[in-house]
């Protein structure tokens, strides 16, 4: 490890004093992480907060083997270390990576492939709003469920972090997109940002205006978080060949189809999660991101959504937006 | 149309009188069909028996657009006819082919690239009975489920004419094959053909069999007609990143399943049924059968497995014999 700023031998961080609620998150002293071999030390500047965090802190989700027990996915901020044998980026460098963990901390440490540069522009609360969700969209929506330009993309909880990624996201590269969302001002949100028609789901079937929007056709590619009585739904909404990809059961992960409705339009339902992924699995998509995205973030023709940012200290109030589910884009917490 | 042949103009053909039972099956006078451009006319010397034939008796499965209404889906004989544009083939060419429909009688009209050569050595009762299975197998065993050597395939149903396919062409290229049969006498068949395990599902869990013989890592890829409540248990013993392939639903339609496992295992299900396929789809597996699978049938390294063959008048018998389920490999009527 070669280090020439002063780095403390302490940080504050947030941890899950027990399982429980959001007031079990709170700040802790805790020893600053030290980057083995191919990782780097950031310091960090600001952390976001996703929906994972929420169920680790419940103890429903725990840290994979090796990683940090303290919460936070994604972070932004300073190389303020190297291990050994990195050689992408220099001390003062600045990134934001997609973290196993520990995010939610002063200095977190992550592999130097799954660090990128910050955008041109973009300040560390933002910066730090995009690695998870943008991860989490490329790898599910364009590389395995493979949407294409003139195709149609149908994203549950459009007002969501990953919601607000994939409008963008899908209407950069020239899909029709729908999106479901649960109240007229977030439906609003949803168009604002590149949604061809939003979905009101509360007041109107998704399958009926799927099937209306495209002339009967069907979405060729469903990216959905709600599981249980949407998957049979989206079987039906989905297009011939179209790919359902699941990325979390909020609404229960006990779902009843029709198994002859996926084997006659030849649908393909498959679905990941990113955390438990390897460094280099996450390392090819950090380089397609970089490729394909970066140039559009440097632009701004696409962007996170802010939602709101509160004080490492107060993460607990972070916990408590999300739960309550008004947010509209991403949750941040600012470090330093 | 250009044929030196004398063709006839009436032929006997196997009819659904009405939607029922075995005995429906009716033999008829018919016209005989005229190619169309593209197409040949296939004087009939053998046709294979399926179950989509006994579904489509039965009224449950009605034939695609323009097809025709005769049961029968694969055929071998001679080329009798050539519609208009016609390269590949010459009238006297012996020939097997997928059909649309219209396989129980003495001629058939198929598109050219629908058909391919008998294999060398093999009679037409044999030449009949691989079309179906062959196409269905490699289009969701190897295309559709990417079946790599070293793999895992699971094949339920093992001693039917899809899984008896399976079985040898996983086997031939390197896969491990496990299958479910539901007799001791079916595994014996089973395991004689290739598989290095078969599992009778009456007196074994598949699950807990595929387990132990993977070492805990599961089956990477699942070729399933069965649905009902092995969709979940197809979920359990799946690998990560399997593929589950649906060909039917004989077990039933309906399926309830843990939906979160699809995710964390980042499994694929998916399905297909051939015959609304295009012709050029079935030209596109054609045409890799003819490069990958034909050798191995000149050298009978593969071979349909023969169960029984009756006279094409009493194809009532056949389907009585596949409804009661005793046959191993597949059923085969004899025309001249």
């Amino acid at each position: 490890m070669t280090s020439p700023a002063a780095i403390p031998e302490k940080m504050t961080a947030v941890a899950i004093s027990s399982p429980g609620g959001p007031m079990v998150l709170k700040p802790e002293r805790r020893d600053v992480p030290k980057p083995e071999a191919g990782e780097i030390l950031i310091e960090v500047k600001a952390a976001g907060v996703n929906r994972p965090d929420v169920f680790q802190r419940m103890g429903a989700y725990p840290p994979p083997p090796g990683a940090s027990d303290l919460p936070g996915l994604e972070v932004a901020g300073i190389v303020a270390a190297l291990g050994e044998g990195v050689t992408r980026w220099r001390v003062g460098d600045k990134v934001c990576a997609l973290t196993p963990g520990g995010g939610y901390a002063e200095y977190a440490k992550v592999h130097e492939s799954n660090a990128l540069p910050i955008p041109s522009g973009f300040t560390f609360t933002e910066a730090a709003a995009i690695p998870e969700t943008f991860f989490t969209v490329w790898h599910n929506v364009f590389e395995r469920g493979a949407l294409k330009s003139g195709e149609t993309l149908l994203v549950h909880g459009g007002s969501s972090g990953i919601g607000t990624t994939a409008i963008q996201l899908a209407n950069a590269f020239g899909a029709q997109v729908l999106t479901t969302a649960g109240s007229a001002e977030k439906c609003a949100a949803c168009e604002k940002l590149g949604a061809d028609r939003a979905i009101n789901y509360r007041t109107e079937d998704f399958v009926a205006v799927v099937k209306e929007v495209t002339e009967g056709r069907g979405a060729n590619v469903i990216l959905d978080m709600v599981g249980g009585d949407y998957v049979a739904r989206n079987y039906t909404a989905a297009a011939v060949e179209g790919r359902i990809v699941q990325i979390a059961t909020l609404g229960g992960a006990v779902a009843t189809t029709d198994v002859s409705k996926l084997m006659m339009k030849r649908l393909v339902h498959t679905g990941s999660t990113l955390r438990p992924r390897t460094v280099e699995v996450k390392a090819g998509i950090a380089a397609a991101l970089e490729a394909q995205v970066w140039p559009l973030l440097a632009t701004r023709r696409v962007a996170p959504v802010m939602d709101m940012i509160f004080p490492l200290r107060e993460a607990w109030r972070a916990h408590e937006r999300m739960e309550e589910g008004d947010h509209i884009g991403k949750i941040v917490l600012d470090v330093a």
